[in-house]
């Protein structure tokens, strides 16, 4: 955001902050900064954040928040326009936690150093090519014809299957398994433990058993998808599953073979979307919500916690309930089912 | 399924095909074949399949299937008696998706090449043993008493606690865990990540704090079981939790200790069965469905998504819902409910 | 529990085993013991446990239980006051199964033997300490700043970030993560391919992209802390996510970044937790229960399977369904429901 600021990690003065953020700084601070806080464990050297506008769900800080605003100690804050800071020393951003997230981004630098080249306890087929700025650590195995691009980190104990490739700084944690064929582009972030391109549960029943089909269309994931820990994506049947660019899939996620996700979609902690689902641009689906196979979620759709989705959801359609229907009828349902019940019980 | 044809891996053209699959060629097919494909993304190399008369759900092809058909350059396809193929080249077969699954696992033979032995990276501690034409791949670990059988592939990573036994032909994929005592079948898939014989969830409540009970009775997995990525099956108390032959679990399934699985029961993605569950054979769990500890669920029953199995399950019934109920029941319940309350908003 | 008895894994006769549970023995005990068993699979060389009375749950023990015990083959019985034991050899205790437990714990001794010291394929890097009583297995990977206690075991291929702290005696099974500044208290143990301190799910929306905030809080652990495989536990924003001592996590858990669970607080297999939620000492969550963000669960509340807890909880209630109500409240809306269903349906 700013080209003359000292290398990430290194503390910054009160200037320099409002530089790196494009806000306007009040007061006088004190001394140098070294990471962003929390309100109740803030102290002189750290940096908060506040929001006293309605954020983009309307919601606005409750008085526990500003009581802890009141009380907290840190040396700088990032605040919106309508926070009283009472004289102390602020820095005005039109987005408080977007600036406080930039600023924890330089302060953090880049955790779980990770030296250039390949460890030497790291085993690395032949037919692999790994670029000279990447970093394999120990105990990875890449098989033949995987491909690491450039400043990528494999951090440790990393699979990475035949004719994968890792595009430019992604980051695959430890644990990470990806399957042959999985393609990930620049940017992405995989967490601990999760699995990428195992073979989808495709199986056709003979009459005497179920016979496995090969799953061999591997994954396909765009720019800047970030993948939770211990989630899966399955490898398609023939063609490639589909994550677009920026998709935000949280721990446990499922996403089964041949789905095709748009950008911008969210799938938070324990979603389940079965084979062959198409979800649009910036759909939402929210915790342990699920999907049947074969259905379309259109764009910008908001799927409620642990919905069940049956058929398909309109383009910015919201949907709750097992099975999902409008969000608006479910809850009378409810309220209505409660109601009923509360009055059976008198 | 034929004794004559060119080994895994090789194209073939349509007259062999025809003999591998059983079936009986129509029309001049030009050259080899080297793959099956989806009827979007085939050309002139690749064989497609295609199925008019409905499948045993009761599934006709839609109109979109019947264009795409239509519009398919595929260079042969297998085909049901009822398709109409405009005198393209194809084979007719009873089964096209099971000739295709045939056909396919031919193309596509072994993903992922093992090479036999043990990777010089690999630590088998003295007392494993590890038959010579197995391959255990780079970093993984066999402990005292472990057992693997011939053709078993341990592609990378693995662990193999004490006293386990791994199947003929058994694969277990990068990350996979078997605690002590676990013994796999002939032809059993472990997908990535996944964890069969960590110790169940088992304590005692002592008026202070809980004491573990040891769970020692490990895993017994049948011949052909499918257990998917990071799914878990915690090892018994003081006998194996066994799961039967020719069982299908798909990735995120959790299955508590003691339980008894028959034969042929599919438990789809994120099933929980809760421990000491007795579930009968051909018995079906949708995706997200789950099963309260100490329950018995008969032969054939089936279960919908997302449901909650609360109390035995007859033999053959169909259930939904949370708690679960009879899926007619149920369906009527959701029904009912709906249209009260959109009478009432109305 | 007693201090002259042979040491862990040794058979036992009828009048240690009576000295180490603290019971009474009744009638003339033969020969050794070797092992824990359950009734139906008990010989001579075996110990059963029964219990007459009702449970903590009012719970009696049933025919099929009643006959097992009249059948059982075992050649020593832990019995409560009230079991009818036939003149059979038997040691009566108040609490049977916490008998068997500290019995079977004795003969199971440590399973998985782990060599004191660090395995030579092990990579520990500059920085990291190990206690000379700890076991660090094959494969395992320990970053700078580590700090693993004594008698502490990594039974292989675990990763330890940096600046962790792994408790005396606990013991984390293979494919365990933890990511940057992870703590762990005392006897603490971590199940397969768990995944603590992975970077929690926490973006800001910058009008054109997800921007990725910082998680550098990791993740701190109380004493005697059991996580199940394949479970989760995130690293909280700038303060550690705290889970207190003797919590128990049984598999595919995920806890959220920021949470703070109190002590002893039981989260049953698939349990969701999304962040900044706090638990209270002694709360029980059943399998594939989940809870939103930033709401509180008082002390010793339970919440049933399945149910989706979206408001604050008061401690000591009861609730169940989606979302979560009181759990009569919820009884009487099934129950009202089905009956209207069922009139209809007539």
């Amino acid at each position: 955001m700013a080209d003359a600021l000292p290398p990430p990690g290194t503390p910054l003065c009160a200037e320099e902050i409002a530089v790196l953020v494009g806000g306007k700084l009040e007061g006088q601070a004190v001394g140098t900064f070294h990471r962003v806080q929390d309100l109740a464990h803030a102290g002189e050297q750290d940096v908060v954040f506040f929001r006293s506008a309605a954020d983009e769900t309307g919601r606005l800080p409750g008085q526990a928040e500003l009581q802890a605003l009141r009380q907290c100690k840190a040396g700088l804050m990032l605040v919106d326009a309508d926070t009283e800071v009472a004289s102390r020393p602020c820095i005005r951003v039109a987005n408080p936690a977007l600036a406080a997230a930039f600023l924890a981004q330089h302060f953090t630098g880049q955790q779980e150093a990770s030296p250039i080249g390949v460890h030497p306890t790291a085993v690395v087929e032949e037919g692999a090519e790994v670029h000279p700025s990447a970093s394999i650590g120990p105990h990875c195995v890449l098989r033949s014809g995987a491909k690491i691009a450039d400043h990528a980190r494999l951090l440790a104990q990393v699979y990475v299957g035949e004719d994968c490739v890792v595009g430019e700084a992604s980051v695959l944690h430890p644990g990470v398994y990806l399957g042959p064929r999985v393609h990930l582009g620049a940017g992405c972030v995989i967490q601990a433990n999760a699995s990428l391109g195992a073979e989808g549960f495709g199986f056709v029943w003979s009459g005497e058993e179920h016979v496995p089909m090969p799953q061999v269309g591997g994954v396909r994931l765009g720019n800047r998808v970030h993948v939770g820990a211990n989630s899966c994506v399955d490898a398609g049947t023939f063609q490639p599953t589909l994550i677009g660019d920026n998709c935000l899939l949280d721990n446990h996620v499922q996403v089964g073979h041949n789905c095709k996700l748009g950008r911008f979609v969210i799938l938070c902690g324990k979603v389940g979307i079965s084979g062959s689902v198409e979800i649009g641009d910036g759909a939402i689906f929210a915790g342990s919500a699920g999907a049947a196979g074969h259905i379309q979620v259109g764009a910008g759709a908001r799927v409620g916690a642990k919905a069940a989705v049956t058929s398909n959801v309109d383009a910015g359609a919201t949907v709750a309930g097992n099975p999902a229907v409008d969000y608006r009828l479910h809850q009378r349902m409810q309220v209505m089912l409660r109601r009923m019940a509360r009055g059976k019980a008198n």
